[in-house]
């Protein structure tokens, strides 16, 4: 089976499973105090350019909702865009987590700006409404949009010059960093961002992510907070082996390149089709079309897809590291002969 | 490295390995919609010979949270031994994540019986007190003792009567059934068992759990509190396969008699060693023991192990699927020859 | 000082404080088991024509998060309108008490209707989203609209066929029902809303609110919740004795009935000088108008008054039981001099 | 109707009635914002000798609730007795509310000492378990004793020294302060007390209280906490005039002196008659005595008061400010009568 569901549909890589495998030595001391761990921090440190805090959980509901509960207080809100994954795909976990309220913001293409944030800016000091505390974003967003190092410069300013944090659900941060062509020190360290989900799953790993805190005074917190969220694994060797082979040899940046180099070329490949429009820029590892609404579910007998906006028939097609040209290609022909009928 | 500091510093069992490298077959429908999922939902139903409503997460921390939540109202309480891991281990994440109180009672071996719970029932019915809704019990308990299935009958029906719900915190089940020489469903089903936490991470696997909700009210809510408690995996097939591997052929069973077996040879080892006290009986793969002050931190560093009661010199040893008679015996020969000194 | 600035400036109708003078005879039983409570509950059921339960407590912010709880699973979502007291007044109270999450729908006139709750209406069932479980209302609205009992009727009917529950915010419940011409059986009981909070602070007592659960499987939480919630009072006699002396001899509808009718003369006054507009129905107790923007602080000197959208120069004007038309004429005169400087 | 059954029993103190009345002049601005409110916390901060930042409450459970949360973080815990207020007659408010853990410890008096916190001292830095932020005492305790100022100096020197805050539950402090014949700045403020619930109701109040952060850093969070719990009031001065009322020439403690007098009197009045036995000091206006267990039903119908313990026929009777001579000794004489059958 191939999908353009989800990039979580995909496999292990097999690096990362050998990795896994490897870790498989006799015992180790448990939570996190084994060598592999420290060995993974090293390595996503060393990438960071920072000392940065580092934990690893089991999934980007966990890493978002435990870094956020690190930068709250009891009256904060967290500001992010309606689209935004913690707003619409987590159950709600973040509010009843944390209990913190989301101010969601209508956007055009799932990014927050300075002015979009200023603009739910309100009653500043007063008890009666929740205070602004965190400004959310994910990179790449969930339309597959791009924030670049100086987008993310004056997010981050804009924060703090208002008392506010920068946190970056990047479940797909890899993708923004390949397409970007930045370094992570350059997309997250030094653009400011307080906290960062690192995302690793949907990069070519089993199940695992990491909660980056980078700034100094939030550190303490985290690891309690993890623990207390239950997002701390025992055999913690075996959630680290995976962030430590894609940290290795670049492994990360390789296989968000040719994610996002499959979504280029089926972007491509589909825009030339019959009723066939792209109605986002595919910039990272999705693409959005819309479609003539009879050729959507054949299609998806083909190779599963999601229907994103059934008012338009927009569709949202992923690609992964583990998407073959192949794949793309056969999918275009699939859909070209449909299309044709 | 080998220790008996606790069992889940132990390996992955070779066929849970295997297990998860063959579940890395292309892609597959993520959050547990996957063929594997529902291989090992089957299998486990089997055991336990119940269409129990099942969830596979993260962790044993993840999954006593989430299903104790699926018993409790928002006024109720949680009764378990003041030993119970979900009291002492957890971090508060019961009482943060569900928000409700738990009522720990002291006992002389980490099990509750229905007297002890009878005994803390005050106040039904008044507004000022939260309200008796969940016994929560740990099988084997933290002090490696044993409920005997006619012992869990009279708790669940003592329960049951009362309008409570039986809890069992499993994530050390398999060396209970095992040491009874039981299946899980008479250790489970049969005895009138509400929800259970079943442990696999313990017992050979990489990190997987899963939560039963036998009680038919109580099923519907299981998926909603999983995702919103941040345990569910998308790529679920990996969590799901490891549990498919403990219980094909019985690997559940004979890891947990291996795991004891050590736990028993342990125990008659050091019992006969100068200055050394068993101090519970060693029922499953926990040993616990009384050794002369001076010789438990060299002894540490034969290999590592608990320091239970620093106040009595108590030390818990663990064994594990992975643990060998020839670890066990040089461990015992290294104490005699420390404890003859 | 008389002010413009909200109903709860407002002091204590003479009638209601003499009932707590009243009540303060010798010792009763604590926590509403008192005979004033007794008396209160039978006339607030006679008005509803209803055996409902009911529960007094402190504010609005506690009626309104008792009274959704006591409706919510930990994975539900309350749909209101975005101007929602819920929503933008009570500091998230709602989200961080009861752990749901709010979805917030705009509106033109502060006013749910049956479509708007459609539209947010998505992935039922799907355990990736909060699933919606009550559609929260304020009668009168935020913008002192009103709903009519046919439309609560209809937004009753198209909760419960949806599973879900209708909550009215009914801060100014009083105000709404002496508009319509209506008792609270027609506007509550009868239209088959599940959950109110029935305002009594801004309708002239000192500062006490009822929470009535009409729909009977609801009940039994009721008190539970508000306990837990931090709404029972120790002297409950006290609260009671307000809400006895709002139902005895119609005090409530009085004093609503003379608010709105200060709110009508004052939105006529106003509406006629120069520079301004009534901007929105004057239906009950509030009247928004836009004025000139260089009238409003000199005029704020006059009586106090919120700006309610500075971007328009929009403000508001409550009125109250205790207004009188001399302070409405005042005010409309010395407004009017102003504004033909 | 008179009562020993709880000071919270008792009627308004004639003078705060009066307060209350009085305060009923015109509008006022809301939520605390009023002259009355200003006059009351510089009453109290005079009492206190100190620019604490005071918050009025509605009640005991929420001046708990709001107090401990400004001194939480999400994995801290809090250490009281097993008879504090706080975890038995709270209806799981503290845990539900704040997140927080309770950790009990059993007391031979209700009093803890620096010895029993530093009993339940365990693993420090350890993420597995809860922290220990605070030591929660009552004064006066649920059993009627007394801290000296002395050993609450200790305790605070001893949570401080280790990191935590001394929180006291006042809800009885006045009685306290009246038998110790100290100042409230002697008792708090000069022993390092951190926050203070400051009890009104039972001493005379209608219903409302004080919550006292004397600690400067924990300050700011309070009036957000405040509202975000549900405790602040729209007219905020009819709170405020109680507590006013309370803090003008001395009323506070001349009912508590009132109170305890009457408390001692009937302690003696009692432990004179057959079968009769005090079990604990009457040091404050609580008095605790075994009966015959024949005789508790007959008394109750004398004068309403509660069995405390019914393994071994204890009783509570509490005295109030407007407990008179008369009620004490003709419940004296009908006890006696009772016992002599």
């Amino acid at each position: 089976m191939h999908s353009f569901a989800s990039d979580n549909y995909s496999a292990v890589h097999p690096e990362v499973m050998a990795a896994v495998v490897a870790a498989n030595q006799g015992h180790a001391r448990a939570y996190g105090a084994d060598e592999v761990t420290e060995r993974a921090v090293t390595a996503i440190r060393a990438e960071l350019d920072s000392d940065a805090e580092i934990a690893f959980v089991f999934n980007g509901t966990g890493a978002n909702v435990v870094g956020l509960q690190v930068m709250l207080r009891p009256w904060d809100h967290v500001v992010c865009a309606a689209t935004a994954h913690i707003a619409v795909d987590e159950c709600g976990a973040p509010e009843r987590i944390t209990g913190a309220k989301l101010v969601s913001v209508p956007t055009p293409d799932g990014k927050l700006t300075a002015e979009l944030v200023r603009s739910v800016r309100t009653r500043i000091g007063d008890e009666h409404q929740t205070q602004p505390r965190v400004v959310s974003i994910s990179q790449s967003t969930e339309y597959g949009t791009l924030y670049t190092p100086q987008e993310l410069r004056v997010l981050a300013e804009a924060a703090h010059a208002e008392g506010m944090y920068l946190h970056v659900d990047g479940a797909r941060i890899a993708n923004a960093a390949a397409a970007l062509g930045v370094s992570l020190a350059e997309l997250i360290t030094r653009t400011g961002v307080d906290v960062v989900s690192l995302g690793a799953t949907k990069n070519g790993a089993m199940g695992a992510e990491a909660v980056v805190v980078l700034n100094q005074e939030l550190r303490p917190a985290l690891r309690f907070v993890r623990k207390q969220f239950m997002q701390l694994g025992s055999k913690g060797r075996f959630l680290s082996a995976q962030l430590l082979a894609l940290f290795t040899d670049g492994l990360w940046r390789r296989n968000a390149l040719h994610a996002n180099a499959m979504a280029s070329r089926l972007s491509s490949g589909v825009a030339a089709l019959p009723g066939v429009s792209i109605t986002r820029p595919t910039q990272a590892n999705h693409v959005f079309a819309t479609l003539p609404a009879a050729a959507i579910e054949p299609l998806q007998q083909v190779a599963p897809f999601y229907l994103w906006d059934e008012s338009c028939h927009e569709v949202r097609l992923m690609c992964s590291w583990d998407t073959t040209a192949e794949q793309v290609d056969e999918f275009v022909n699939a859909a070209g002969k449909l299309l044709s009928l």
